[in-house]
């Protein structure tokens, strides 16, 4: 594990793979693993593409990615959404087109399949954008469907968050409306070249408009892309990127790595906790009670929890 | 809130909705409720409808609800897909045809669009699963669009899973494999009317052969359907009650009442822990020595995840 830890230090991307598939598996070599590059990551701008299914994402992607490349920054791809082509869904095309990057060592691309079966999507997704960060990633991308509150978690967690939509989506925007037009940095309108754009455009600047932030804070853009040929991707990433010297400026870029890093304390705190709870009843008679009383729904589940935290106690 | 508990017991809609949103708000008179009104639930067959944004479930739904209603059995909705027109979102024309359950007092429809700001998604549906149950509902549908693991931790806590899929999604149903399929009870092809509706039931019953199972276990059916018409929507019906009376001879029935109580149980328990954990340390100096540390990236979460919980007592 020791040299496979210089080895992603210096990019390897085989020894990163098996880094993520051991921090997958809950293995905790793994963990060793994560603890001994933590201190060389915090550095990568962590980027969010989302958006419902079909909006193109992917083929997006493949092309933000050229861009990156062209900028000479080494960029980590995550794919979080099941459907998308980089995860080894649907269209050969596509999957092609993802091919010119999978040869290229500045770009690497992990799909999150598998996931969750151990601590949930957020958990893994977070784990592996540390590894993609200490291989010496400039840029990472999460590439998410947008549609669960764990792909909302997830949005949550980035520098900047891109939310593509697309021509003809009336009613979808407003069934977005709630969730995750809140959490957009930048807009995207992507098949620009299909009829009805510009209402989508409008749309949003009305939504926008109401959103009525302060003078000081960054005013998402709007902007039509056509991913197919690649049209508006320069703009993209020019907007990516400013909304980087953005975040640095006012201090946002070290604040969200230290937001997303506690949520991450957090909820290992949550999981190791109760780890550590259920293995010290195991054995107790008045534990055993409490579940049979469960199962026989004489308790219910909440005075059932408060009853077992109760006597909680704990130092440092 | 006492009165209320009676009028929810009594099958009143008003009382149950306001109790279904203190629980959402994480109000603690919610979970007052709550528990007088658990001893009266675990009766309700809890049926999860999913797949695919665009392959119709809402519509199906309204067919099925039509048809338990025929049966003279009381309905539960719960709409976790924010696409769904159930959850306000997408066409008139769906809503409308949904407006007609929600004027027959037999049918209680609720949306999950304010999802999980307090604990996830699966934390609310859970808790709004139980209201209904002690409303006194025969049948609770759980409407997810199956693509998040929140959705999949939802249709494991069900008793029945229908995985709705449709012709021309050959790509779509590799993607879908390896988490959706495993969970289905029930395969249903809508848009049964469409061109290669053959060759998605070919590709499941291929799947299904490989999964192998003992003989004594539950066979999926594959169903076809029409949605926009209603056929095959009686067959469905049949379907779910027949896979009822498997889980009741079986012993199944209660077993994934149990567990999902149980699940309900270990999050409860993770999440008191961990606040009980974070109010004791908040002033204690060598607590918030870790956060700085952890704030400077000197120390890694999962370290100070350990270092956190190491001092964990708990007796009960």
């Amino acid at each position: 594990m020791k040299s496979d830890v210089d080895k992603i230090l210096q990019g390897n991307q085989l020894a990163a793979a098996r880094l993520i598939r051991l921090l997958e598996d809950g293995d905790p070599e793994g963990i060793q693993g994560l603890k001994a590059i933590y201190p060389y990551t915090g550095n990568a701008l962590i980027l969010g593409i989302t958006g419902p299914p079909g909006a193109g994402k992917s083929t997006l992607l493949t092309h933000v990615i050229t861009e990156f490349r062209k900028r000479n920054l080494r960029v980590g791809v995550v794919a979080v959404d099941p459907s998308s082509p980089i995860s080894g869904g649907a269209l050969l095309g596509d999957r092609l087109r993802m091919r010119q990057h999978t040869e290229d060592k500045g770009v690497f691309i992990r799909s999150m399949a598998t996931r969750g079966h151990l601590g949930g999507l957020s958990k893994t997704t977070n784990e592996t954008v540390l590894v993609l960060d200490a291989m010496g990633s400039d840029v990472i991308v999460i590439e998410t469907v947008g549609v669960g509150q764990d792909e909302v978690d997830v949005a949550e967690a980035v520098h900047t968050t891109a939310v593509v939509s697309l021509p003809g989506m009336g009613d979808e925007i407003q069934a977005m409306k709630a969730g995750l037009l809140e959490i957009a940095d930048i807009f995207v309108v992507n098949k620009a070249d299909k009829p009805g754009v510009d209402d989508v455009v409008d749309q949003l600047r009305l939504m926008l408009d109401m959103r009525n932030e302060p003078d000081n804070q960054w005013k998402p853009p709007i902007l039509k892309t056509i991913a197919v040929n690649g049209e508006g991707v320069t703009e993209l990433v020019d907007a990516f990127m400013a909304h980087r010297s953005y975040l640095v400026e006012s201090g946002n870029f070290d604040k969200c790595n230290v937001e997303r890093e506690f949520q991450f304390f957090r909820n290992l705190v949550m999981e190791m906790a109760a780890g550590k709870i259920f293995d010290a009843m195991a054995d107790l008679p008045a534990y055993n009670d409490l579940l049979a009383n469960l199962k026989a729904r004489k308790v219910d589940p909440y005075t059932a929890a408060e009853t077992l935290t109760k006597g909680i106690e704990c130092k440092i």
